[in-house]
């Protein structure tokens, strides 16, 4: 087949030594009823360990797929497969008895363990105050302390134990690191399953990856994609990966130690040539107006209408938050704007609910309201109903005024109502930045 | 191996005559950066037709990696297999090239693709206002529009094309159908994509796939076991999935229409066995509550502190949600709790922010403040610090008053600062579905 240009051609370090292969089971997954969050947080992990992840692979709860899953996972040369999910007590929770098989090693009965998830199970019920069945929850109980012989038994964090599988004796292949499904469960076990022998073994000690971010807001991905094509020369050793999100442009880095000098011209390239774009070398632009909130010892508060409390949600999903919130009014009624942020009834009336003049008013009134140093406003139309022709859904306003001044910006997201409000939230994080850490206008 | 007890086996219907497979492309998804929605949502609108997806592969942007995935699923008999990303006009953008490869087709440039795709970037860029240097993207447009040969190209949403690759003459294996990763795009171009002569083809008219779904709330997984194993032999022909999350057991059943009978026996059992705790049989606690309100004509504000706007930010997640959601309050600080909430400083002095009192205090006082029907409270402690041992981390009180009464829960929420804010969310809306349609407190 004809060569695309090479200068299309992937920029990336060549295959790390050690691979390791995951599985994601459970059809609640595999029809999004449930995001995983296991696939990603066990690939970062390993990438710390510099551990390279080629495949997450999700799977429903049928033994069939998952045994394909593992096998094809087998055949990609990685050194370890790690599985989540499917430790449960009910009937489709299989994982543990499909690696045994898959690994060629018979399962029984641990009854030391079936004792300890016993008396987990009790403690739970009795502390929730539930109806106990103990014929019924014995069933359960058994099912989970049914283990593989010559396994590695890794202690239930929850209910569940976890399995370190290693391929029966005259059969080779990786070895299965078998994990509870429950994200915090998963986590809490991880410490005990890489420092079991046989998980160990595997990863053995390979050499270190880095990985940086560089943050632009306000240029676009074709437009990286010619500044890195004409000094790809000197980019040799490096995996970049490019990503939009919410507007803004991430790029990150993945490289070997002998590498970070490529690392180093690549960050001078992008400072010289997006100085109006590039806004972080690292942070996030919610760890960078945290920061900044922190230093001063000021606060913030909020005035939501189209985004509905999901600007406060995410400034307050920071632990110690509390230092520099002090908090929001969603204000989704007009009456609301009113009573609540003081905004006048006849600016409402004069410019309507959407409008610059309204965003400014409401970060007035939070900020006045709350006695906070910084307030911000967003007022907008999320959709899907609502647009007007001089107004189209996803019109947003926003506003963020301090004791400096203002930043404020009128924007049209498209897509859905839930992209209008999650881009309106970034936006409204990026006038903050601007506000605390000035910067130019893009 | 020695089997399992017989009642341990999963509940579920045969393998359905078509199925497909997904691969999800992108380092940011493989890493963790980006949530994958494009698996989920293209496997149920498989499943809608009928159609199966047994495997969700995701994979960084190597073509090995690529290549590895696509050989895997065309080993696992499936009629079809679709890709998600990699279209774009970056260096690491390589989908359409390895797929080429993967069916034997080689590419070539199509000149009125590379025409529409220019046209479109172009608006794109000036619509934004952002500097364009044609030289750069022309490149970026050439690449996304070289095609392989043969192939069915769907005209483009955003910028990337979609394409449907035929294995090449004289090869055998599923046709490849490649759609671009942002969800919108892919979403719009789904109508396209299922209607292009082979995608069609391959999947066939195949048979109906039903699903049903319950929902418990206070019934532990174990319990649930218990009684599908009792029941197992009346259940025939039915794929049970049980999920708990953030307290709720969500049972979800797919069948043929044949096992109809089968399910509808499933659903009386559960009926009768779960009187107290069977909430739903369909929609979710969101679904309930926005329909007791709109049926009302009831509003609701709602008033958070440890929630920090979640709990806003859920209710006005719905589209016309602006109906009955007049607004809320996010009172991080104690001083937001008095001025905006009127919550009495005395009660805040002698029983704590965190208490039964104030979170009833802060329902009356967004009832009172928003003027609306029902008022909901938050009040609690979601770490990681600020516990005593009085009052640990993840310990929570809620309220939800309305015209005809109040109900209220305590409760100490285990896991991460994330788990005890979705959570306690969950629970207000629980609250919510208590006051407004009534139910046995569990």
């Amino acid at each position: 087949m004809p060569a695309l240009p090479p200068d299309v051609d992937p920029l990336r370090v060549g295959r790390v030594a050690v691979r390791a292969g995951i599985v994601v089971t459970g059809t609640e997954v595999l029809t999004g009823r449930v995001a995983d969050r296991n696939g990603p947080w066990l690939a970062e992990r390993l990438r710390e360990r510099g551990v390279d992840v080629g495949h997450v692979v999700v799977v429903g709860d049928r033994p069939d797929d998952l045994r394909d899953a593992l096998t094809f996972l087998a055949g990609t040369d990685v050194a370890l497969i790690l599985t989540s999910g499917g430790l449960g007590p009910t009937a489709d929770d299989l994982t543990a008895e499909v690696v045994a098989a898959f690994q060629g090693r018979p399962v029984s009965l641990d009854a030391g363990l079936e004792k300890r998830i016993g008396g987990i199970v009790e403690r739970l019920m009795a502390r929730r105050g539930w109806r106990a069945d103990r014929q019924a929850t014995a069933a359960g109980v058994r099912k989970q302390a049914m283990v593989p012989e010559g396994a590695t038994v890794l202690e239930p964090v929850g209910t569940a134990a976890g399995l370190v599988v290693p391929p029966a004796d005259g059969r080779t292949g990786p070895p299965v690191l078998v994990l509870p499904g429950p994200p915090s469960e998963l986590q809490a076990m991880w410490p005990a399953a890489i420092a079991a022998p046989s998980a160990g073994r595997a990863l053995g000690n390979p050499g270190e990856l880095r990985q940086g971010t560089i943050r632009l807001w306000g240029t676009l991905e074709s437009q990286l994609a010619a500044t890195l094509r004409e000094h790809e020369p000197e980019l040799d050793g490096l995996e970049i990966t490019t990503c939009l999100r919410d507007g803004e442009l991430e790029i990150v880095t993945r490289f070997a130690p002998g590498a970070q000098p490529a690392y180093d011209r690549l960050s001078a390239v992008l400072a010289e040539d997006y100085a109006d774009t590039l806004f972080s070398s690292g942070p996030t632009v919610d760890d960078l107006v945290a920061g900044a909130l922190a230093e001063r010892g000021s606060t913030v508060a909020t005035a939501e209408s189209c985004t509905g409390g999901l600007l406060a949600a995410r400034l307050t999903g920071r632990a110690g938050s509390s230092q520099w919130m002090l908090g929001g009014v969603v204000a989704y009624a007009n009456s609301a704007k009113e009573a609540l942020l003081d905004v006048p009834a006849g600016l409402l009336a004069e410019r309507g609910a959407v409008s610059p003049e309204v965003a400014a008013a409401m970060a007035d009134g939070a900020r006045a309201r709350f006695g906070a140093d910084v307030g911000v406003g967003i007022t907008g139309i999320a959709g899907p109903d609502g647009g007007t022709p001089g107004k189209p859904v996803g019109t947003v306003h926003l506003c963020a005024v301090g004791p400096d001044g203002r930043r404020a910006r009128s924007l049209v997201v498209p897509g859905s109502r839930a992209a209008v409000r999650e881009r309106s939230v970034t936006v409204a994080m990026q006038l903050l930045r601007l506000l605390l850490l000035g910067g130019p206008e893009v």
